[in-house]
């Protein structure tokens, strides 16, 4: 090794050791008879002194280093006079004898320290720069010991960890997948899997009954904010279980990692029904740090001459706790928050419930004192607090006012990133209808068992049909789905038959699983957990990209190494393609 | 859980007790008044019973199961009869209650035993019933041990797991990329990585000093025996070392895997140099469980008339100890064996060393008696065993004994699979010259270190440069390699041109690499091993595809999925091309 210590590991217990450290010159301070270089690697910082009295070649050469130099050094560890506590390193420095450059530096384009003056594309381009920094560093820790831990809690249940191919089959089914053209065979593409879904299930097939796998997964999306092209999931399926064996055993997994990343022990999930959560929250993600549930006025509010209440599908409204003294200014700034074309609300009626036992409205004209405390007795609101009403179209309504739950939330602090909770919601509906189209589609996909009792319904009112599929959402994050699986070729056949396929067609696409489902298909059912997303919440971000070494831009770009680029004509031409 | 125990863990002790277990029909047998069914899962086998007398209508539904049958049995543990001590659970029976056919099956394409009568194809296509084999199951689980204890020993080594990208960017350097046309960016195309070289030296030079993955990598090549288009590497980088660090490191990860996964303590790593091994074994991978090094005879048996020899630019053999007693017929027929084309050497010249001191040989007409003692005298061969002669051009005279080596190893049984014999070999050529293209290539990559020594010949003699890389090679197979690296740009510039490439070519296919090195790369080395090969290895297996769950044939089709297969027009269009 070229170094004997790393730069965070020595003490005072080390004073009179000789030592040799390696790392980057992290900052140097010339102090005329003195000069300190904090030299940094991985694991800390480590204070070199100079002194001009006694070493002044070495004093000089010391002077000439420029930031982010490679250094390997070797001196003498000491106690400082002058002790630092902040740093693990603090109470000592080594007395340099003997210096080499390993690697000169070019002045970086940003510095590299806690806060950093360069900006998102800039440290985006030299990311090898910016994982020098602390706290990109450390995310990629968390990932790790999250990965190693994740590995560990499934081992233990008798899981194993098996290796899915990533070159698979293009099915249009679903989003977009990212192709790999054949080389071999002129024509034909492979695909790259959006997730091991088809082949965890074979697997499940053939006896495997508890299978996971971290794993990359692709999706040619347009990106959205904080979507990545490639992404991470923890993939896990098992056979012979209920959905009450999966919630509990993948309940079992996020407590242990809550255990062991967090040090969190007290962690409890709720149960949720997918319509419940749109009711109570807006969301099939609520965030259940708080309360703040929706109440429904309708019984108490049509009728009465108010024609915003009276035209509206629902009328519904939260209790913003302590809220009531709201100036007039902030309910206009709130009113024209739910009015931006991301919440899409018309408008924002509210009560304060005053001190004295009155309220104030802005529907005051339609509505008496007595009304008004007929709303609040609904809410089981108390003085000094507000009601946030709106009305309008049922599901735009529930989505505004979730999103404006959410911001009070936050401007109530609320939302503490201490502090978690953790939900199952389950009973999704099994198909969403799309206009554009004018058909079903599967909402959480294709394999997805309805639920038993609803199974009849499929020939009927497929709509109706609510899906053996639960997600497990940790503040308001959907950290992870899944579902119990059909596992019979009938039921699979009928699937494909309401979502509009061909049997020719679903036979071409998924003639393989379907064939496997008739050789003895195991009952099974699992889930995948977005890992990256998983590594962010735990590390109290809220963008995956803090948690991935190499991220692509939203234009799916690696700004880095500057890809995707042209390939040659000749290895266009030996793949039998042609740009267009 | 639709089981309360699993088909591998009852023992005598559990008698009496009610259980249920879920599992496959493995077999059944019908023996009048009592018929016997095998329960298969992945732990194992329950034999279930069920009483013609005490339960006639539960007895012949029993009878109707058919194999693979996915069953549910409640029932009763009972001490046997006839006692199996073959089976772990083989001292207890079933007594079965209650039945529950959770799903069917048709027969089987094959049968799901031991010594199954599926060929190669067959089994591929339905590998999710291959994979109910006990033999596949148990070298997946193989695998996901050895993963797990890489992980285990490199993380107590300080080692960092970071997941690199997969959509990457094409470098005609090495093998041929698989690439992925981007439909965001019209003409442009991501590549998928044949390793994460530039990425994990990148993680140096961003500070994460030990960096490991267990990462999927792919190459686009006309697929010989035993490759798979896509593989899996342990891939491992460190920072601040020397060659020796990294070997010393990295026998650590293989006596930690010796002794996990094979109970083998005693193991032992030897050096050799590129240069010996191919000098004393005619290959860069020798198997060293046996010793019959090559001995070179060129100073004894030249220009003594014997033309084949006088012409040869080498003559070389080894001594197959106590084969002296070959008969005529058995030194034709391996005479015959050298002259395929496979190991094409002209001919093959014998010498007997006879029990009563005398030599027999083929070339007795040009050699007396005192020239074939010298020659015995060079092997230190002793009565009883047989020289083995091949004369020609070095490299090929070489290749073929190696070739001949090994086969004598094997008839001989020298390479017992159950011993392990462990080197390293070291003091590879940088570069190999091609004679087709009239360039250098790499031998190993274009981002290997020269040994410090021969740095001055990169202008004068590349083809003499020694580089700073080391394979590691178990038993003949090459389980892994790699280098000390460059890291600074001046070097990697050198290297770039002496491998043909323009500066301009150079900066644009590895600029961000080469920039990287000016902002304080520190020294680095590492390795990547083949993951798939060296489950093979434990497993005692020769084929890689025995423990990939799901791989592809050598045409690098999956027949499972039927892949790769044609893409709809209007994916071709967003992707903008055409197919020709």
């Amino acid at each position: 090794m070229l170094r004997t210590h790393n730069c965070g590991e020595l003490r005072i217990g080390d004073t009179g050791k000789e030592v040799t450290l390696c790392g980057w010159l992290q900052r140097s301070r010339d102090l005329g008879g003195m000069t300190f270089i904090d030299l940094r690697d991985r694991y800390g910082i480590t204070q070199l002194a100079f002194n001009m009295e006694t070493n002044a070649t070495l004093c000089e050469q010391a002077r000439e280093l420029g930031r982010e130099y490679v250094l390997q050094v070797t001196g003498v560890v000491t106690e400082r006079s002058n002790k630092n506590p902040k740093m693990p390193t603090g109470d000592i420095e080594i007395i340099a004898a003997r210096i080499t450059v390993l690697n000169k530096a070019q002045t970086p384009p940003f510095t590299i320290e806690q806060d950093t003056d360069g900006g998102d594309e800039l440290r985006m381009k030299y990311r090898y720069l910016d994982i020098r920094r602390d706290m990109v560093r450390r995310n990629l820790e968390l990932r790790h010991q999250m990965a190693l831990e994740t590995r560990k809690y499934l081992h233990e249940q008798d899981f194993i960890e098996v290796e899915t191919p990533v070159l698979i089959k293009s099915t249009p089914e679903g989003a977009r997948d990212f192709v790999v053209p054949s080389r071999m065979h002129a024509g034909q593409f492979y695909a790259l899997p959006q997730s091991p879904q088809t082949f965890k299930q074979l697997l499940m097939v053939g006896g495997i009954d508890r299978y996971f796998q971290i794993v990359k997964c692709f999706r040619d999306e347009d990106l959205r904010a904080d979507r990545q092209p490639e992404f991470t999931q923890i993939d896990c399926e098992m056979s012979f279980v209920t959905r009450e064996d999966v919630l509990e055993t993948f309940e079992g997994l996020a407590k242990h990692l809550f255990r062991a990343i967090k040090g969190v022990d007290n962690i409890r999930f709720d149960r949720m029904s997918y319509q419940d959560a749109i009711k109570y929250y807006g969301s099939d993600k609520p965030d259940t740090r708080f309360g703040m549930r929706f109440v429904e006025l309708d019984h108490l509010v049509k009728n009465k001459g108010f024609k915003v209440f009276d035209n509206a599908e629902l009328v519904a409204g939260i209790c913003a706790g302590g809220c009531g003294g709201y100036s007039r200014k902030q309910l206009d700034e709130l009113t024209r928050w739910v009015q931006r074309p991301q919440i899409g609300a018309k408008g924002l009626v509210y009560v304060k419930c005053n001190a004295d036992g009155t309220y104030k409205s802005s529907a005051d004209k339609f509505f008496d004192q007595d009304a008004l405390k007929s709303w609040t007795a609904a809410f089981d609101a108390k003085p000094g607090d507000l009601l946030l009403i709106i009305a309008g179209e049922a599901a735009g309504t529930r989505n505004a006012l979730g999103e404006l739950r959410l911001e009070m939330g936050n401007r109530l602090g609320l939302r503490d990133p201490k502090s978690f909770a953790c939900l199952w919601v389950t009973d999704f509906p099994l198909l969403e209808w799309d206009e554009e189209t004018q058909r079903f589609y599967a909402m959480h996909h294709p394999f997805t068992s309805p639920v038993k009792e609803d199974m009849q319904l499929l020939d009927t009112e497929p709509g109706e049909v609510r899906a053996n599929a639960y997600d497990m959402v940790i503040n308001g994050v959907e950290i992870g789905g899944g579902s119990i699986r059909i596992f019979d070729r009938p039921l699979q056949e009928k699937m494909f038959e309401v979502l509009g396929f061909t049997p020719a067609e679903a036979q071409s696409q998924f003639g393989f699983l379907m064939n496997a489902f008739q050789y003895g298909a195991p009952p099974h059912g699992g889930v995948a957990f977005g890992f990256d997303r998983w590594c962010a919440l735990f590390g109290g971000s809220e963008t995956i990209r803090d948690y991935i070494a190499f991220p692509k831009n939203n234009a799916g770009r690696d700004v880095m190494i500057d890809s995707p680029s042209p390939i040659s004509a000749d290895q266009l031409k030996e793949l039998h393609l042609k740009n267009i």
